[in-house]
């Protein structure tokens, strides 16, 4: 850490700064410049928390050096993991794609959906029996009667599923049905849910924040590993930006940076990153092309009459026209599909 | 709603979504234009809850005319509503301020930063039981202990306590003890939880997200109100952006468009949205000459020693200071203070 | 264009509103919802360029149904626009790579720089000569003694050249030496410099601004295509958001929305976009698959050196290597590199 | 400036980075932690401008101590600037208010609107001769004839002028009329203008870019100075973040900031921030209250048939009104008005 001292910092408080560090631990390297003097700090960050340094008098600013996550950082490990949930691997060479409907409406419509995306080619379906709507109005999910729906989807397909969790009183239930499962966008700084799901053995799919930073979203993660689960996939679903020709902003460079910060597979949500089917092709190429290790898609027999999200759900053909494009593309970077 | 359909849309588009509206219960005026044709639906939006115009052939866009909120908006109350707190009104001519520590560290510390908060004029008092924290290694509270701690200054002041919780399962017990019940900014779509403090009786502080819009802080206090409960003051705190030279944007002008909008009170909180001390006093003055109903802000005795968010707490001196200088200012505006 | 009345219009407002679009040459229908009464207005919507509705009393909101540009749109001109320049066509089956230094330092390190990202096949040599630089005291270019150098380096290659302009007195000069003139992102509202660039017959390159909407870029393009000069070749550079671990965000999704609004060839520059040259080779690879018709690449001979931008450079080596990925890649969505 | 070695940095990438650094003329000090090496490096930053230490091999990131711009800053000038125009002073104990339509339309309405202005208490009349507009088809302005109907209505009635310019090509003939010389939001990085008004001696406005930090907002100022004008007064107009409530989100917390880093005077023009007239007197209140030293705001005789923003204007009632409104709140923060 380096503590940058103010153009007008006294000798004195300079002194004080050192003296503080050294009682809390760290060994200090002050440096004088011709203007400002900073000092370089030796030691454990975590030694900080119940000390304020900033506050001081004649501080100007902390400059951290090291990253805040260690579990979820490659300073720890460096290979890259892999989430294994049944037979399928996910930071592998294989390019994973997860699809189904948003909304679980009824057992018919959700089995021949779950049918038709394992056709074309989906290794994950997914499907929501608990969601987070922005109106107390709109249609809540069918709760545990949805998951009974996705575990008979599972039992007819095959499948693994991935369905999402809203409440710390739901996890024991959820993960009694699925094999992954999700934490929301919104709910990607609800620390007692991530808590919560890191004291279960199920995998675990980590949306990124509508206006999280990446630094943000690998501190979510570290909240799940430290409570003992480390089968984290991270998932990029578009930013919060002042642009509204697309429901959000897709950062496909957060797939590099992910990379090169964490050792976590990262897949990418086109659906809920565009909000419209007609961006979901190019963008799910695109996701490829830049890295990730998968998608998650939307897909609805009859996206007209979707109870939630239907501008952004394929149609099965439109997904296995994608399916079929995406092959290429993978193959193009090294990876199968 | 109006429905704009795109400039290839058909005559059997048009058609289609006609009929299709009509089924649902809409009337419709459909409007030819030299390129596009929009179609007026009148009817209750509500009732689209089940299905997917836009999802239609030959539909470009939707365009509400309604405000999605009912309870929160001023179409049902046009009066200004006035959340009673013990003997203190929030939303009427007085200014309220609250005031306290981050996080209780101890029961001694803590009574004492209530005694001099009270002393210079707070009329409520803030403290933080459970934290959301960024990192699991940050210190997450004293959590029961802390609630304990805060009822006994309560005792002592005579001031009314305002506390955050960050957990269904948690908010009976906070409920118990606390007479203000704050939502945090991270969990203002934690749509599970805001349903929970609806069916409370406790008034409740309603922080807007980070990346919030002033819409969906709105239908986050409908949530709220559609489970009961109608006693909310709503909490500007910054919103993020791409300036980093605070650590949140505050948005002043969400003042004046709340005011516009809908009949709630709304606070500001300085602390959090600059994310230093030093824009503190400079920002609450703008806040309330801006048309705030009041302010809650940090104080700590010693915010080089606080265990949480020093650098933006104000000493007690400071906070003095503060006040003294807010009185002028509320009373330009026509408000007391 | 429709007119959304408030909930609180009187008949007599709703009349005025109505005469006054009469007058300036509207047919006007009103429809009478149950709350609020939205006026539907066919016609040019230019007629509205010297009147203010919106400010009207009654007044909630105005909503345009047409977009407001007519050339840089599909409205006119379906099929897309390919530009040429010299014997490189932009916008067709092949994917085009610009690619050389930021700024140019000196004749012999130029030419050297230009025949090596010739040989790994770019089509069009980029270098800097004019150059925005946010200091006063940064290096500012070599001027015409730079376009000089360029046009030896266009000579020894035949590679096509590209260059920024930032001032309309320079306008004359910089279109006398270079093939595609540059409009940067800072000057993306410099609406005289659009209008004079828009008077020459050179390409143009127009990034998009540092915060430009998908809308206000068009209607960039829409200035120099008023002007006369339809040959613009669209620049995805990243735009600002809150997140610090690149430059900028790539904006992915604008590729197919342009490609869906607008006739105009897009291209994208993953250097400016994530300011660092690790992830150039994932985003040049992601934007080729999501549809871009080309990257702009900035290529250094030793980015330790350079006077300029040198994080985001890549070395001739690392360049190289992109190109042989890229093909495959460029292949997989059926283009041609 | 730090430099901050990357975790598996080598020794000989270390002895390189200071060996280099020596060579530019850097003494260096090592930090050599438990797991990165910081590099401090003292000297003069501005010997960096031709090179780059970033790109070394090993190094991670480099952080800069001192502030980029000199005379803008306070390190060389704490004492706040007082700008002079006519009898006018800006940022002094007097609250200066400029006030006028957006657009010049003709002679009558203009002195009339002066007029009124003057009345009310506005120190400087504002007005638009040459507009940037995001529509080549909107009104572009009336030019020097603009210019010459501010003259006459500066004989009528004694006020200051304050207009803007939108070219390098004009800045000579707007600085023979005007007192105070606008650069728009849209330029503040259209370097060249800043260099080129910096050669004037009038005052000039400087509005913030719509997404420009407050350091590249101090750094454009810095442009300005660095060619030899001192006079500059900062003004606030909004930023543009993803709130679409009001038209950009007014950063109340950049008064403080510029307060902090900045002897230059600062405004804030609430008209442009909010879009709407309804928002504009609660925000010049917490303007002033928030210790801004000034406002200019948009007043028309009939908003309803401005050639130009219409929607954010006043009507000479209201801004009376306002005015009266504003002076206790002025006197409540220690200013005049």
């Amino acid at each position: 850490m380096i503590i940058i001292m103010n153009a007008n910092a006294t000798q004195q408080q300079i002194d004080n700064v050192e003296k503080k560090l050294f009682e809390i631990g760290f060994k200090t390297h002050p440096i004088y410049g011709d203007v400002k003097t900073v000092i370089g700090a030796i030691g454990d960050k975590r030694l900080l928390s119940t000390h304020d340094i900033s506050s001081m008098p004649g501080v100007e600013a902390l400059v951290p050096i090291m990253k805040p996550y260690k579990l979820a950082g490659k300073e720890l490990k460096r290979e890259a993991t892999i989430v294994k949930v049944r037979d399928v691997e996910i930071g592998g060479k294989d390019i994973v794609v997860m699809a189904g409907p948003c909304a679980i409406e009824n057992e018919e419509n959700y089995i021949q959906a779950a049918i038709k995306v394992k056709e074309a080619g989906a290794k994950i379906l997914r499907g929501g029996a608990f969601k987070p709507r922005t109106s107390p109005y709109a249609f809540q999910g069918l709760e545990e009667e949805g998951l009974k729906i996705m575990a008979k989807a599972r039992e007819h397909t095959g499948l693994a599923l991935v369905t999402e969790v809203v409440d710390t009183r739901d996890v024991e239930l959820i993960a009694s049905y699925t094999d992954i499962i999700q934490v929301g966008a919104r709910n990607m700084q609800n620390f007692k849910l991530l808590h919560e799901v890191g004291l279960t053995n199920k995998a675990i799919l980590l949306k990124r924040g509508l206006a999280a930073t990446i630094e943000e979203w690998l501190m979510a993660a570290e909240y799940i590993m430290a409570a003992g689960n480390q089968n984290i996939i991270l998932c990029e679903r578009g930013i919060r930006t002042y642009e509204t020709a697309t429901r959000n902003t897709i950062d496909m460079g957060a797939i590099p940076v992910v990379k090169e910060l964490s050792h976590l597979p990262i897949v990418v949500d086109p659906s809920h990153a565009s909000g419209t089917w007609k961006y979901v092709n190019a963008l799910s190429k695109g996701a490829i092309a830049t890295g990730a290790d998968g998608l998650i898609i939307e897909v609805h027999l009859d996206p007209c009459n979707a109870l939630c999200d239907g501008p952004q759900s394929l149609k099965p053909s439109k997904y296995t026209e994608l399916m079929n494009e995406l092959r290429p593309v993978a193959q193009a970077v090294g990876r199968n599909l």
